[in-house]
């Protein structure tokens, strides 16, 4: 019969059983449980609602159980359904009266919330580092390859030139966003909900104050309905790990374009891809492809938990059980898709001379010869459209822009000059764009410096 | 160093192992896996394309590798990735180079595309029973209690009367449509992929229609790419399973209601509901909760698959190994909760007394007074308009619609006559609605007795 | 006053109008509501629940009606919130009495569910046509170049030689599968909930197999509760559009990949692109990128629906309004991206050289290699891993796979034989995947012809 | 042809352009759009880039333009695609060479990043106005009903008793959490990407500062590509919206409960509520089901940003036109919502004796026994399960827990005392949960006084 089941006439049905233990998943956060027990036992003593003495034993039980845990020595049983009940077991079972009494003052409804809300803290802290050691890996090869120029992409269409370096650094700004979500979120979510109870609060004289400060949250919680009803902070949370993923999936995309035959741009190391069981000349960017894979993960599990809470009633209703899954599942998505991405940045080798080849394509540097002319005293749309016509003067003739003579230019660009036909260096058109957030080796540079002292 | 390893130079990093390892969860594919080789193994032997004693040991072999599966003496390596390398390894460290011909003319990419066809074909089987057992049980307890009325609800208002059978019985039928979407499915799935290879076939002279045949798949797919890219089944499989978990989360909000203290139409079985940590009068209907929100992760198992695979250009990518975890999911996550419903509905105790107070509130019968004035010869908006006055009158006059004198009545309704005071019975107004479909008890113990017949 | 508000003492706040109103986007439905509600007059006077003449009256009307909306002269009015009640109250100011009777015997709720039934059945048709159309499209671009090899890709690295006419293959059984889903769900849908009323059913001797007939419904619901209830037909509609978009998505992820400059193995029509309004060169596969963009939109209206239902009592509840604009932007999205790509894939200009040269690239053959071994004796696991040795050997001396001699080859395969080196070809490679559903040219030949046949 | 076709042989296929149209919702951006282009040339003018009197008109013109827009005069033109191109083409049309410089030293992608900023940042200020007005009618009604007391529940199982006023304020947290959420947004958003450019930064000597401040940004974007290529700020304003609509999702439920006739907790106004085309007596709460349904409607807006962005390789892609009608739909929403919500809560009417009667049912007491035994020295667990005895023995003997004896009472309880036969009334449940956060009445007052003082 269960810890709560006194008024039940039998058991739970297995089958239910099985649908509704939470233990399998929960276990992990044993350590966040017993803390969050210590704490409130210590309160309890101080404000005499349970015996000084019980509180003792309570807490020195606690640290056996944790130690059992952590020694794979303790047992978790299904039938007792939660970490929660699985501990108050124990407890009973070893103390008798005084763990009887840890329970006192609270309802598993403010003890999970809070349980996860610690467990949550830290998580996201070591996420913060993660992400920030894949930053450092970014700005490290942009760093060492800071002068290789590759087509800037717009439409998978080359573009402009831009710096590798540049390119690397544009998911170091995403990745900088990616933080400061993260602490916000963390910083909302650090609001002690023990001593809410049920629903209602306590009718114990409990000092709600005294836990949060043991348990470092920032305040607690004003309305006992709302912290046990609301799992906004998990939503948050996903949120904001959906964006790291979906910049991972960014990035993942441009590796494995890069790494094609066709673009064979990068190679990456050969301990982050894979070969094929049939194919024996494959060696594929797997790494890349499970982070872009793994963001749709991470995508649903957000989603799981949008769709799980709407239109639920309050307070606390048992659908909520299920928020645990997909906030883990992310959570670990996350953490370990980071930690891989990091050596496998630091793993990738340039091939310089594609990415020179592909870049100096004179279409690439269009722009500068409509650029030139405005700064020549031709109106821009007026400058556009004349080079267009020089483009597809050359597609008609089967020439590249750069193998026109003055004459053929001035065709289709009358005002055309001889500088005109110096225009077309991809060097010369990253320097050019020497403006704040410009692909400017200069610019680059600055950014690059920033980084590297900013993540030390 | 992995078996596609030669051309590798280092081996794979410890976290893409882990990022990319799939063991942990495709070796419930292992019966598949087994039956795919064996008849993969029969035909490469039959077409001489290996020897037929290296056939003959594979087979045995593989008979030994599946009985030490189910007996857990089978040892899953990480290190191998997944379920088809674990076998292979396996047979080539057993047999030598009869087991290094396992993998002729295959490829890992048709020989998952085939495992999961053969698992979710067989899960799609035992999915109809349970449905089949769902569908039996509502039956039951609409049979039993064929005579109770309680109020039809639209937006959560009082409606119309309708017989609690009646409201089961469109689960009934909602269950019914879930059968047919899983049998189109199963049907279309039902295509041997096998011979595809990585993605353009096989220089083999290969008799792909008797590997089909072997493993009792309608046909072989007429496209090899098609054959190893498409998940599309996988797709119509989530949304079928989607749409059961969605008629689920309905049928459990209704519970839920009927089961609150304020309606009190019902009770449950102690065995399916569970207590309360802090509250010790608790009784809670966990099990439809847990229904009801597990239809939020089927629902994302479906997004994720959706997501993943979108844009993915042709053929195989490694991403592709994220559709197996939510496929799974869906599955085990139906067939549990199906599983527990089927003997919770059987727990049901209606409280005959409350549903009739409920629905003997004359409220409910206001259509059936605006359609006799209509049988009387109004037009039917006016009866809606006179009948809509009395009720504002009778709101006014803190006077229920049944309480009210004719000459009362008359002043909303002049032409209201002495029958019309007598409309207000709920069992009158089901047995009015004597309509294919309707809620007349006589309609439905029609469709009772069909679904007893149907459902044998 | 609404029409429904008898017993209400004030008008609807403004801003409840504005969210409620829903006939901003049913009154496409007027078709579908007025055949619906002549089908119903019709079986009203012939069961003599309202006067022939007020049926002849009404019907005669509802045409008039129907060409007013047709001609752009009919006021639609956002109090009067939907496209029934703009009907109906039109048919009463202008009829009196006799439009008064149209709303006999039914709610809005069955006639909603009549109407968008309707609607739907009809949109399917137009999807079908259009879907066929796509695929005659790629059939006849697969027909023309029947001949061009270009590189097949697994996780976007170079895997095997393939015929393009092979790859566009793939699409047309993607294609045909999604026929067979749209089938199956017009065929689920087609049955007629009108005499449903509310939910309970009619009190009127109502004949609802005629309405069916004459709508051309299959059949009658058998349950008014699920009836109007259940809006399983249009998730699983968007379930099958999803389908298509998904495979819209990946079409256009390779379409996208062939015309960057890297592969330039395709070019599309001028009228199918666009440019920049920044860089003159620039030529934009815009129409692929909005098929693979608008497939998320898909999706998400998918995702929608399951939201919106999730967990909803029986029977009809406001939010099910909210089921109309999901549906009606997935149908219209899918349409128009289904017109739009036909075109688009017969503007497809191959760039044969481009493809020739990179399926030439002797790895693509590795596995040629590999399948020469075993059929000269070597267990294919052995072979693979001889050729990766071989492919690793090459990387470390700077060569391609063709440029070894027959010495060199033998440093990694001791096996091979001088046949061996004529194995690079990519002609070869093709032709001798010679297996059902295979791309030897001959096996693609008879798909192009079947689907030819299939298709006219 | 397009003012960017120059190089294009065909005009735009008619569907093609009627698929990447955006005009027809991007038009709502023509005052960023202006207010930008009003900056930009400033800008430009003050660097000498174009000549200070082109500016001068330009700046002119457009004031002309916004003022012909605002009074409906200004048409529109599919073929010219976006508001960008719509407005420059006029400037063109009316100053010649002038106007054919405003787009110098920018693109539409850099240009269409700042649009949207400017545009959500003025949403979010719109949309906190509308939520503080919301808490706002919440702290009223719990204001005036500040004694009411009414049943908690869990598992939508009474619980214990709490305060109408407790309730209500539980939603004023949520809000206020989700303000804080909007104005992190706010704030990470309001960077200036102009000057990005197409993707590279530019070539002329760009004051990019002062455009910034011009626009009230906060500082400007440290990467054109970054700048151009991601929607970050999107998707987390959708979260924040998310979670917006999830607090009224739930609300809505209560609301909707709480009106049941099974309940009957509270009337609402009139004018939130409409009635039925069929059922007289029908007063549903359409605003309440309106809100929890158009939460689907929001979440999957975010949905499908994350999955049109997922995977998209760096910079602009065509796809992310498809940003703006999920951004624009989740802001009216939840404007429209968050406006109708307001009244709506302020239109509740109570009804106090439907309450109390609920929530002196004395099974709510049943925790407040418990504790009073724990008070008397019995640890929790022993208490709990005397107390659950207890129900299952007045369950048996169909006894309410007030209803029987202290003998009666010892029977489950050895320890029960005369006092705890006092125990069971809701007053003075709520009463002695007066601790943070609880529902005692001094507790709420506090909550109701800050709150009152904070949303002044």
């Amino acid at each position: 019969m269960a810890l709560w089941g006194a008024r039940f006439s039998s058991d739970t049905n297995e089958l239910l059983a099985k649908l509704s233990e939470s233990i399998s998943f929960d276990q992990r956060l044993y350590a966040q449980d017993i803390a969050g027990s210590i704490a409130h036992v210590k309160m309890l003593a101080k404000q005499s609602i349970i015996p000084k003495e019980d509180a003792k034993q309570i807490i020195a039980e606690l640290g056996t159980i944790k130690a059992e845990i952590e020694a794979g020595d303790f047992e978790f049983k299904e039938s007792l359904e939660d970490i929660h009940m699985n501990i108050e077991s124990r407890l009973i079972e070893r103390l008798g009266d005084a763990g009887a009494r840890v329970h006192t003052g609270r309802s598993r409804n403010d003890q999970i919330a809070t349980d996860i809300r610690l467990y949550l803290r830290d998580e996201i802290s070591e996420i913060k580092i993660l992400l920030s050691a894949l930053q450092k890996s970014l700005v490290t090869v942009a760093d060492a390859d800071d002068q290789a120029i590759l087509p800037g992409f717009t439409h998978l269409q080359h573009a402009q030139p831009v710096l590798f370096a540049h390119h690397l650094l544009a998911y170091v700004e995403m990745f900088s966003r990616d933080m400061g979500r993260l602490e916000d979120c963390a910083k909302r979510m650090n609001v002690s909900p023990l001593g809410a109870g049920a629903m209602a609060g306590s009718t114990f004289p409990m000092d709600r104050e005294f836990v949060a400060k043991e348990l470092g949250f920032d305040s607690v919680s004003q309305n006992s309905m709302d912290a046990v009803s609301d799992r906004d902070f998990a939503v948050e949370l996903l949120s904001a790990l959906s964006l790291i993923m979906l910049h991972i999936s960014r990035l993942s995309e441009d590796i494995i374009f890069w790494k094609s035959q066709e673009a064979s741009f990068i190679d990456l190391g050969d301990a982050f891809c894979t070969g094929s069981s049939i194919m024996p000349q494959k060696k594929n960017p797997d790494t890349a492809e499970l982070g872009r894979g793994k963001a749709a993960r991470v995508f649903a599990d957000l989603n799981a938990l949008l769709i799980l809470m709407k239109g639920l009633p309050m307070c606390y209703n048992r659908d909520m059980q299920e928020d645990k899954e997909p906030v883990f599942d992310a959570v670990d998505t996350t953490k370990l898709v980071l930690a891989t991405f990091a050596p496998m940045i630091e793993s990738i080798e340039i091939n310089q001379a594609n990415m020179a080849t592909a870049s100096s394509e004179p279409a690439l540097m269009a722009t500068d010869l409509a650029e030139w002319l405005v700064k020549d005293g031709m109106p821009f749309r007026t400058a556009h459209h004349r080079v267009g016509s020089l483009v597809a003067w050359c597609n008609e003739n089967s020439l590249a822009l750069d193998a026109v003579s003055l004459e053929q230019m001035q065709i289709s660009i009358p005002e055309a000059k001889a500088e005109c036909l110096d225009l077309f260096s991809a060097e010369n058109s990253v320097k050019l764009r020497d403006i704040t957030g410009g692909t400017a080796p200069k610019q680059v540079r600055k950014q690059i410096d920033y980084w590297k002292k900013q993540l030390k």
